[in-house]
């Protein structure tokens, strides 16, 4: 059997003439992706690519087509998890490189040898202008900077750019394009693996990192083992800063864990540790989103949820049951208010013989 | 009365011809730290003037004297975290910088304000020259980057680069200035606060960034609150990358929240989050520290606690019940094995009236 993945395309606030071009890239990416675990690929290499591949369309906030700085530059966040080996890779604020995300595989996959030279340990996180130094050394594509910046996020940058020199006390929204991109997977070995790559807010500050880069934050994957049952992938998406004190990737993968529930798990962990969440205090809205994975290799089944408290969340998702990817444009219920409510849903799925459940959810 | 302030200049292998430098220094910016407690000053405020203190001092490898990058530069991590407000803010591979830790307090009080013009979210992490524009902008002390470059530093900078050149296979082991350096403090309002600056390893790929920038891995400060009676600050040292996967800071601070004695909870913290650590699968050898303070403002107590796998850590703390701070450099047993075992230590103190208890302690 091939695997299991799952991706989605940011939990914000989608504009719905644009709905049929989310909902097409997302499950073409999932496509690939499964096409990909059809062929032999790893988890981390599935994750890697599909992410990739997102990066590159000029709809999502991540690799080409990312929000600008307030300088005017694209400044990358992106990082991979390996739920086999537990290594982590990330980069933030790079400069220049064309998929982000694959730099971040590579440092993930560094880590596999324990020392460099004289016992120096390679790095997890790599930043700036350093980072775009080690893609160079690895050979992975890098670009003119301005080759990143596409027409759309150029003109969205000097519109709000006006606005906020011109009112600078004025406090208003920006609506650029969504936040946070990803991808989990099981693969044909029962590995986990997960990825994210983020553009940043529109107008952020030069260097500015947020979850996407951050340990523990934008992706989490943990393999099965002896004392812990179930394999765990997630991938969140929403405000940088409110996702990396809430460090809710990690914290949503644990409260899964330790409940006998998925769905509830998944719900109480958005409810205590995101829209109550003591490190959000003073925040009055709280917007985010994440995709979970769950296998248990032992009894084979698996689940694939989806929950946010934005408006809308693009995902798709493909196991072996099904022919093609299941994409849906998840929206909050009517009347619903985006920042202080949730929805969580998903589907099962049997990891051998593949077969799809009935499919669950809560509105709260 | 003023509160209490605990500082450690980094778990490691102190050269014993330095310890007496080491200890004065220690005891220098305890005692400079006690004072900015008694003439009022925040929890905050303290802790980010004694690491300040202690960056300017050329023994640390923090600010000034820091271990250099592979291309010869200093490039500085810091963070710090205000255990009122849970909010955190941290530099990453910043160049230039006088104090990085001045420049985390700055983005750690700019959360404060919930929005920036625009609805635009106040950064937590800031890297490379985007912090250092960031330090410019706050008119806070920028240098040239060459002016934080110590003679020592440099000196071992050109000894071990060419050592690498030499023989790139070879894994041997390089001994510089300590890691990561600290304090961790309670005011006279019941407010804790804690903070750390790091210069890197020695030779490390220039855009590295470890735990000292990283939320949750270098300092965690929450104060109690209705439904957590304890209010706990930490500080980790050691390998930041391995301090990163096991996101040390917290993992501490939450297992002793979670225990009935302090001691022992951080002594099963150490043991199972970090020595026997399954995200350290692989690593031979896991170095590392931490302090540790936790109050209890219901019923006035207080303890202050170190632990470490390495060989050496040098403390300092001072409570009221003290004239001057209690300074220590703290050994593994005789034949412990550093990298495998463990030492904790501590000490208790009333916060009002402040008188010390016994000392505690756990070998293992």
């Amino acid at each position: 059997m091939p695997g299991f993945i799952g991706i989605h395309l940011g939990a914000g606030q989608h504009s719905e003439t644009l709905w049929p071009d989310y909902k097409k890239l997302c499950h073409r990416a999932c496509k690939k992706g499964y096409s990909l675990l059809a062929s032999g690929a790893t988890a981390l290499e599935t994750v890697t690519d599909v992410t990739a591949l997102l990066e590159n369309s000029p709809l999502t906030n991540a690799g080409y087509g990312s929000n600008l700085t307030w300088d005017g530059h694209v400044e990358c966040d992106a990082s991979v998890m390996d739920g086999s080996t537990l290594h982590f890779g990330a980069v933030g604020a790079v400069p220049g490189v064309k998929n982000p995300v694959k730099l971040a595989q590579h440092i993930c996959k560094k880590q596999r040898c324990n020392a460099l030279a004289l016992g120096r340990i390679p790095p997890c996180l790599l930043v700036g202008n350093g980072a775009h130094q080690w893609a160079e050394q690895a050979q992975l594509a890098t670009v003119h900077s301005k080759s990143l910046i596409s027409d759309k996020a150029l003109k969205l940058y000097r519109h709000y750019k006006k606005k906020v020199e011109r009112y600078e006390l004025r406090i208003d929204k920006i609506l650029t394009p969504l936040d946070t991109i990803g991808a989990v997977c099981v693969d044909a070995c029962g590995n986990l693996a997960a990825a994210c790559s983020s553009g940043g807010v529109a107008l952020k500050h030069p260097g500015r990192v947020g979850q996407a880069a951050t340990y523990g934050c934008g992706c989490w994957a943990a393999n099965a083992t002896f004392h812990v049952p179930a394999a765990i992938a997630t991938c969140t998406s929403g405000c940088g800063e409110h996702l990396v004190r809430t460090m809710l990737a990690r914290e949503a993968a644990l409260e899964v864990q330790r409940s006998s529930c998925t769905v509830t798990g998944l719900h109480h962990a958005m409810k205590t540790k995101f829209l109550e969440s003591p490190f959000l205090s003073g925040v009055e809205e709280r917007l985010g989103g994440l995709i979970l994975l769950k296998c248990i290799p032992s009894d084979g089944t698996g689940e694939f949820l989806w929950t946010h408290s934005s408006k809308t969340m693009c995902i798709s998702y493909m196991s072996d049951a099904e022919r093609r990817p299941r994409t849906r444009l998840s929206e909050l219920p009517n009347g619903a208010v985006p920042g202080s409510t949730l929805v969580v849903e998903g589907a099962t799925f049997k990891l051998n013989p593949l077969v799809e459940r009935a499919e669950i959810g809560i509105y709260s």
